[in-house]
């Protein structure tokens, strides 16, 4: 359970679609409280909600505010994200650092928002005042024009992630390993068909060639099924060798009766 | 400076302002090389190139194939994005762990790439069989439909904090992987001799078992000599059959011969 959560709070923004996408990767991470400083085209916008796919709460359930110092009234930490740190001397935090910040205080029963600029402007450096941190996402410096949603994404992602203590759950993880005996039955197997292939020539080789096998198959640390199925692939593979073989020395037995001898 | 970056593969994407979109954040971290599988309306899309917001790269250079095993031919190490995994028993990676993953490939010189669904269906079975690991993005349960661009700005975001950081760990052990065209060589070997063993029956088990066996050597992640090496091992498993079946050929001439026919 997720006690208490960061708010999102977008200023100026410019395209209900963006605000919409927003709305989404809140929704993916588990946030919900979103707050409007002067969006552009007003609010509510109805271009919004296709964008959600799905994800209206945020939306439906968004505060509007004039002005931002009123949009972070009810705050007592607020993180600007700008990919250009001005002038304003606040420490500056990588998303990372900036997750654990919010975490903490959220811990101490603090209240947490961050603060997104418009798509065109960003932040300007009376809004960053406003705030207690900067948040700066490591872009590369030649292209540095992150999607607005994009940038939310990923302060939201970092933050989801302090709020899994416990390891994330492992559905379709490697299956439990066979044992090694299991494992070795099918080296035997595959070992003694190569054998009988002639697979290991010169014969000096054959233990650094048996090695090399092992190895491989080793890191793949096999189930129990997963052997089963190898010893039915060698099995298939040579046992079509077995049966010829048998009929060929049947088929020997009558030419050898054709030509006159005794059976 | 970033000397390899991992590529980024979109299989049978569907919206052009998608594709742009993802364009967009691959240039914001630093990726470059795009590879697009069977997109739906084809490419290019004009669509595209206003969603990249100037990222035109990415798109201009764009590869199209028309199959995942071919788009991923020249790669040594695929991983999927996927939300969800299914019974393929590959290991599960957090985008941050599957970025040290990545950047401990590069390091070793090998190639790399991401790869991730269509808007709709997501991956496969069959694509994920094609992979040595799986990315799952740790996303809220109630809300788990993550825009293919945030899906993809999130590993690529993992990826770059990598950068940052000091050099990846050398592995010492294992060796430098195969191509995967090479691994699907051995695959389309492997399942040629099981088809004419009679291995895989009932027919309609077929794909699941095809996918179960790539997945068993996906995990090994074999390296080139070990590639070579199985392919002996099919072959001898399996020619001896053939050689056998020459010698049945020749003696059952020889008993018709020896009973009265002509030659």
């Amino acid at each position: 359970m997720i006690a208490a959560s960061p708010c999102i709070i977008l200023n100026e923004p410019q395209m209900a679609e963006n605000i919409g996408a927003v709305a989404r990767v809140m929704a993916n991470f588990g946030l919900a409280d979103l707050r409007l400083v002067r969006p552009r085209d007003g609010w509510p916008q109805l271009r919004a909600w296709p964008s959600a796919s799905g994800a209206d709460w945020p939306l439906d359930n968004a505060r509007v505010f004039e002005r931002l110092e009123d949009a972070i009234g009810d705050l007592t930490l607020v993180l600007a994200t700008t990919a250009r740190p001005r002038e304003a001397t606040l420490p500056v935090a990588t998303p990372r650092e900036a997750a654990g910040q919010v975490n903490a205080a959220l811990g101490q029963g603090g209240t947490v928002g961050l603060l997104f600029g418009g798509e065109r402007a960003g932040l300007g450096a009376d809004d960053i005042a406003l705030c207690q941190a900067i948040v700066t996402i490591p872009i590369d410096p030649k292209f540095h024009s992150l999607n607005l949603a994009q940038a939310v994404a990923i302060n939201a992602y970092e933050w989801r992630l302090t709020q899994d203590a416990a390891p994330p759950p492992r559905f379709g993880e490697a299956p439990a390993p066979a044992m090694q005996a299991a494992v070795q039955g099918f080296h035997d197997q595959l070992e003694a068909e190569l054998d009988a292939a002639g697979f290991f020539h010169p014969p000096e080789k054959r233990p650094s060639m048996v090695r090399n096998l092992r190895v491989a198959f080793g890191r793949a640390n096999l189930s129990d099924q997963e052997v089963r199925t190898l010893r039915g692939v060698v099995t298939a593979l040579s046992k079509g060798r077995g049966r010829v073989l048998a009929k060929l020395a049947a088929a020997n037995a009558q030419v050898r009766r054709a030509e006159g001898g005794g059976p």
